[in-house]
């Protein structure tokens, strides 16, 4: 394939140009440059006073809080998108066109693990596994919150991908609403569960697993695949193979499958794009919502080797340079540990 | 202002939060890298055969095509993301969901000047003005081809920005279909009309012009401010006051002044944000519209200061650390030439 196409994304209908011929442009290729470091890392072990006072920790036997001796730590995020006072004077939507509402929420960074490591393929699978089980316990923690309709979890790792700070870390921010980009996918996988009964994520999953040109991995309860209409070069998506809306919903069990999934994908990511940024991102079904019949959560993999510029600001179309049959072949032939 | 709070926008009801906490952060804006260069830039004269043969050029006279003696080039991009022969066959959407549709059109690039400028206010005016005449003749040869609903122009200035070219130059694409973004602006202002038998951005710019906070610049026919809802740190709307969807259909007086208005605010922007990368798209009615009542033709221009994250591409809410009121009051206090 040489000729640019447009793809639709089924779930929510955007539209992407896979145009192959851009690869060749120069430098069109991040070459990632990593955070500057001056002085001590504020999240390594020592430095537990750099951060507000932690919500959240696994910690070794007789440890205290805010002192050494944790293995992951979640902690208020010292420079806060979000504040205020949850639940507390509700949302009130003040109806004029330039009246601003105060962003209330908790923006809350997780400190993945205690050593200083950069990329997800540096972290033990053990201790990726107990920090998503303490997220997940959060999630149902801040799920519980008065006012929190919604939890994004998101982790920058790379400078292209906005991260500041390179030691291994995730972000979560509980909102008191649903964001625009789930909001659009509820839409999408709502209608399409009107229209035929069944869930859209779930006949995604099973054509990607058979039709396998996109396929990156399979394990018994997870598929891990390149997105058909991906806007990022080696765009992916893991999800559970068995439908489920709700993240947090997951016991122990389906905690250590999908962490292991997810750490998998990632390391194979870091090896076939070896310092290439990327974001990844968590969607789930809000709290409040009636959405476990046609929702399905899943992890979104956004790598950052290319830049959006004027035109995917512009037009809202991105540029893709890398066919995600393409990527998904390169992604299945390193070795994922 | 120290508390975040969301501000949505008149047009398209998009959702932003001005976050001004989150400017402390370390490296919170970027340091631009300009795009390493090696060997002569392709864009200079003397490189004429470095691009393919231009479509449209101001020239001396007694010079020849695709030779020097240029002042301003527009040529197909020699990695172009869209291609095929628009017209012929026109549009089809083959209705499966994974079935492809070739990217019609065409994609050009337009190079501003013959001297390696890289920043607009290294342009002269005149310069810049003639150029964007030539953009605008360029824009109605365009629409007079068949199967181009749209011609999306869009500058990208710097690395962060994704040029890969630092003389400067801007692009043009021709679309068979009107873009996400244009068609959601499209969208807000016709429900607006409807409601109201008003412009929303007549009205949006009469309110700043009044109300005069965000307010950038104001000259006769032209007012550039801060967009209430800015996405970016600096982001700015340049406009006509007097109500005009299409871009192309004006006078070369109408280009004079609007060209002056943008020259203008982009060498302030250059100023008060030194080597800061920015991108500059331009929306316009489609050709084949009825959007002559509603629709107003404007400049966007956003800087690239902040990166956008894992935040932004997973909840499609952008966090903007400096309040568009700061920023007009940073902008107002350079002086433009």
């Amino acid at each position: 394939m040489t000729e640019p196409e447009y793809r639709r994304d089924s779930v929510v209908g955007r539209w992407v140009i896979i145009a192959p011929a851009r690869a060749d442009r120069p430098h069109e290729f991040v070459e990632t440059v990593r955070p500057a470091r001056s002085g001590p890392c504020p999240f390594c072990p020592g430095s537990e006073h750099d951060t507000p006072d932690e919500v959240a920790a696994l910690r070794n036997l007789g440890t205290s809080a805010n002192g050494p001796g944790w293995q992951v730590r979640i902690v208020p995020n010292k420079f806060p998108a979000v504040g205020g006072v949850l639940g507390v004077g509700a949302v009130v939507e003040l109806g004029g066109a330039m009246v601003p509402t105060p962003a209330l929420g908790r923006h809350e960074v997780v400190i993945e693990t205690e050593a200083h490591a950069v990329g997800v393929g540096e972290i033990p699978l053990d201790r990726w596994t107990a920090m998503w089980r303490l997220v997940r316990d959060r999630f149902r923690e801040l799920g519980r919150t008065a006012g929190v309709r919604y939890v994004q979890w998101f982790k920058n790792v790379g400078d292209a991908a906005g991260a500041s700070i390179e030691h291994a870390h995730a972000q979560m921010i509980a909102l008191d609403r649903v964001p625009e980009v789930v909001a659009g996918e509820l839409a999408g996988a709502a209608a399409h569960h009107r229209e035929t009964g069944r869930c859209v994520y779930c006949e995604l999953l099973t054509h990607e697993a058979a039709e396998a040109t996109r396929l990156v991995d399979l394990t018994p309860a997870h598929a891990a695949w390149c997105n058909y209409a991906s806007r990022f070069s080696y765009e992916m998506i893991v999800a559970p193979r068995r439908h489920a809306a709700d993240f947090a919903a997951q016991d122990d069990a389906g905690i250590a499958a999908a962490a292991a999934m997810l750490h998998r994908t990632l390391a194979r990511l870091e090896r076939a794009c070896p310092n290439g940024a990327y974001n990844v991102v968590l969607h789930t079904a809000p709290f409040d919502s009636s959405a476990s019949d046609h929702y399905h959560w899943h992890w979104e993999i956004l790598p950052r080797l290319t830049k959006a510029a004027g035109f995917e600001w512009g037009a809202g179309i991105h540029l893709n340079p890398v066919a995600p049959e393409q990527a998904a072949q390169a992604l299945r032939n390193v070795k994922p540990d």
